[in-house]
C-alpha cells in the first residue's frame, strides 16, 4: 500500500526522506538536526539573502546548487554566521561525512542554519550525529525534520499540493517546510524554506518558478534587501513522477507555476500568523497600483507598519495608521480618490466614511484581519501579510 | 534687567514670544494648543513630510512659509489630516482669525498639527481660545507652548545656544523646541520642530542651513521617505540682534549652520530617549563609509532595527544583530574588516573579538548605549538614534 508510506510536507512527493533529532547544539532537549534526501539525484534552484554577511551553510550551498543535489542538513539554534573563518571548513567536513554516509559526493549536500550569529558551530556535534540522523531517513518522518529546523516559531509549518500534471509513473506533487516567525521587522528573522517535487522539470523553469513564487509569497512577508543573514528558500525536483520534462512557456509551467504559488503562499501565511508574540494574521490587499512593484510596496509597508500592527493588537480601528503608511510607501496614490477597507467596512474613499466603529471593532477580534487598500491608479495589485504586535514580542527578543 | 526678561527654548533669541494652553481638543484637561510670534517680521524656511497625505495646517504652511512670517499656531491631539476637505477652510479661518488679533495678515500666520487621523478639527475651540492665547504671550512662556505641542512625550523638549555672531544690537543666538517620541519605527510619529534665531539671514542661506542641520540630526531618528503625515521643521529668523547679514558660503554661515546643527541634535537626541517606553538612548556612530549616505544608511539601519533594540533593552550584547542590519543597509561595506564596538568595548574586527562578556554586560545597563560600526570603506561617517523597545511601547500603541 504506497499510500501508507507516503509523507506529507517534504516527504509528500515520491522519492523524499526526511529526519530530525536533537544533536545538543541547543541546550534544550529539542530537535536541532534536519536532513531531507532525495533517492533520485535533483535539479536544484533557489533564492537567497541579499545580507552582505551570510551564513557558511548559505555560502556552501551557493557553491554546490548548480550540482545533482541529493541532500539537505539543516541545523537550528546557531547561524553559523561570522563567527569565524574555519566554520567554513567545519561546514564542509559535515557535508563530506553526510555524502560518505549516503553514498554521494560532497557537492551533493546542501547546508543551511538557522540560530544565533558570531557563535562557533559545535561541528563535532553534528559530525557524530549524521549515522543517527541518516539512519532515521524515513517519508514519515517529515514532521520530525519540520520540527528540527524550528527556533522561535510555535508550530511547525508544512504544506503539499496535487498539481494536477500527469506523469508516467505518477501525478506531479509538491511539498514544503519553513521556519520563521513574523516580527516587527520580519525582514530581521532568518526565513528558510524547503520545497520538494518530484517533476521533471528543466533547471531554468525550475529557477524562474520558484523565484517568482518566493516573490508572491515569502518576499511578501519579508522585505526586499533587508533579509536576514540566513534566509533561503531551496527547491529540489527528483523527476520521479516521469512526466514530461517541464519548460518555461508551457501549459505545464503555469500549472505547476500555479501550484508552487499555492504551496509557497500557504507556508508564508503560517510565518505571518506565527509572529513571534503575535495573536492575529494581518493580510493586506492592495490593487488599483499603477505597476506591480507599487503595489507591493504599499501591501508590504502596511502590514509591516509597527502603528498598524499595535492598532490590530488593540483591536482598535485607527485607519488613520494605514493611509499614513501607504502614503510613505513610496507609491503612485490618488489621495482624493484612496479607497481603505477593514474587515470589509469601508472606512475612507478619499474621505473618511461614516461606518458602524463599534461593529468594527468586533470584527477586529477576529484572527485574521483583513486589509483593503485601492490605490486608484491602475490594474496592478498584491497582497502582503503580517501580524499584530504584542508585548509579548518584546519578551521574546529581549534576550 | 534684560536677562531676567530673557526666556529659554524658542524665546531665548531676542523678539520672540510664545504661549500654551488648553482649548479642549484633549479630553484631559492638559494643553494641546501652543501659540509662537515674533515682534518683527520673520524669514522662514523649513523642510516637510515627503507623505503623499498631509495635514491641512501643513498645507497652510507650505502656501505661506515664503511670506514674511510672524506666528505659527500648533495644535496637539488632532491631526487635522484625511478629516475631509472643510477641514482646510478650517484651518484658514484660525489663521484669519489669529491674525485679525495679532494685527497681522493671515498669509503671515502658519499652522501645523499633531495627533490622532482622521478626526474632525474642533476649529470652533480652536477660533474661542485665540483671545486667551494671545493674551497670554510672553518670553517667559515658552514650557507652556512646548508642553502644549507634545502627545506620546514624557518629557518636554527645549534647546537654545549661543552662536558667537556679533550683531549691532546684541550677539545672535538660536532656540528650539520639538515634539515627538521615537517609535519602532520612528517615521511614523509625528515630529514637529520649531527653531527661532534672531540673526539677520539670507532665505537662502536659512533653508540650506536647516536642511543641512536637519538632515544630521531629526532625520537620523526619523527615516527618509517614510514620515508621518504631519512631520515638519520650521526655523524662523527676525533679524533683530542687528548682524551682518548671513550669506551662504561666508565663516559666519559655517559658525550659524553649526550652532543650528548644535541645536537640532541636542532635541533630535532628546526625541530619540523620549521613545514611547523606550528606557534608553542607542547612538549608533558609523565611520569608513565610501560615501555619506552609505554612512548614514548603516546608522539608521542598525539604530532602527527591532532586534537591536531589543537586545539592548535586554542588556545581552548580541552583537550578531548589529551585523546583519549593518549587511542588510544597502551600503558597501568590507565584510572581512568591519569593526564593532558595543559601549566602547570592541566586539567583532572581521572576525568575534575575545571580550569579557560579563562587564560589557554591566555597562550596557547605562542609559546611553553607543554602538561604534567602522565599514572600512572610505572616509565619511553618520551618527544615528534611537531607543530600546520596551512591553510598554506596545501597551502605549495599542489604543
Amino acid at each position: 500500500m504506497e499510500k501508507k508510506e507516503r509523507g506529507k510536507g517534504v516527504t509528500y512527493p515520491g522519492g523524499f526522506l526526511a529526519s530530525g533529532m536533537h544533536c545538543g547544539i541547543k541546550s534544550k532537549k529539542i530537535n536541532d538536526l534536519a536532513l531531507l534526501f532525495s533517492e533520485a539525484p535533483c535539479t536544484a534552484a533557489g533564492t537567497f539573502t541579499t545580507n552582505l554577511f551570510k551564513s557558511y551553510g548559505l555560502m556552501w550551498t551557493l557553491k554546490n546548487i548548480k550540482n545533482p543535489v541529493q541532500a539537505i542538513i539543516v541545523n537550528s539554534g546557531n547561524a553559523n554566521t561570522c563567527n569565524g573563518e574555519e566554520n567554513y571548513k567545519h561546514t564542509r567536513l559535515i557535508a563530506e561525512e553526510l555524502a560518505a554516509n549516503l553514498g554521494l559526493k560532497p557537492g551533493s549536500v546542501l547546508a543551511a542554519s538557522t540560530g544565533i550569529i558570531g557563535k562557533t558551530l559545535p561541528y563535532e556535534k553534528l559530525l557524530n550525529a549524521i549515522p543517527a540522523l541518516a539512519g532515521r531517513l524515513s517519508a514519515k518522518n517529515h514532521a520530525e525534520a519540520a520540527r528540527s529546523i524550528m527556533t522561535t516559531d510555535r508550530v511547525m509549518k508544512e504544506y503539499q499540493v496535487d498539481t494536477g500534471i500527469a506523469g508516467r509513473h505518477k501525478e506531479v506533487v509538491i511539498g514544503g517546510m519553513t521556519k520563521g516567525a513574523g516580527m516587527i521587522n520580519p525582514c530581521m528573522a532568518t526565513m528558510l524554506g524547503f520545497i520538494t517535487t518530484d517533476a521533471v522539470i528543466d533547471r531554468t523553469a525550475l529557477q524562474s518558478a520558484i523565484k517568482e513564487a518566493v516573490e508572491d509569497s515569502f518576499n511578501m512577508v519579508t522585505v526586499d534587501n533587508d533579509t536576514s543573514t540566513n534566509d533561503m528558500v531551496v527547491c529540489l525536483a527528483n523527476g520521479t513522477a516521469g512526466n514530461r520534462k517541464i519548460r518555461k512557456g508551457t501549459e505545464e509551467y503555469a500549472q505547476f507555476l500555479s501550484s508552487l504559488k499555492e504551496v509557497c503562499v500557504n507556508l508564508a501565511k503560517m510565518i505571518a500568523a506565527d509572529g513571534e508574540g503575535a495573536g492575529k494574521l494581518i493580510e493586506v490587499r492592495v490593487r488599483g497600483g499603477w505597476c506591480r512593484k507599487d503595489a507591493r510596496r504599499v501591501a508590504k509597508r502596511v502590514a509591516g507598519s509597527s502603528l498598524v500592527k499595535s492598532t490590530v493588537y488593540g483591536c482598535w480601528p485607527n485607519w488613520g495608521r494605514i493611509l499614513a503608511a501607504a502614503g510613505s510607501a513610496g507609491a503612485k496614490t490618488d489621495t482624493k480618490k484612496i479607497e481603505v477597507s477593514m474587515c470589509g467596512v469601508m472606512v475612507y474613499d478619499g474621505n473618511p466614511v461614516k461606518h458602524d466603529e463599534k461593529k468594527l471593532r468586533e470584527l477586529m477580534k477576529k484572527n485574521v484581519i483583513t486589509i483593503d487598500v485601492d490605490l486608484k491608479k491602475g490594474r496592478f495589485q498584491a497582497t502582503g501579510w503580517g501580524c499584530d504586535l504584542t508585548e509579548e514580542y518584546v519578551t521574546v527578543n529581549k534576550e
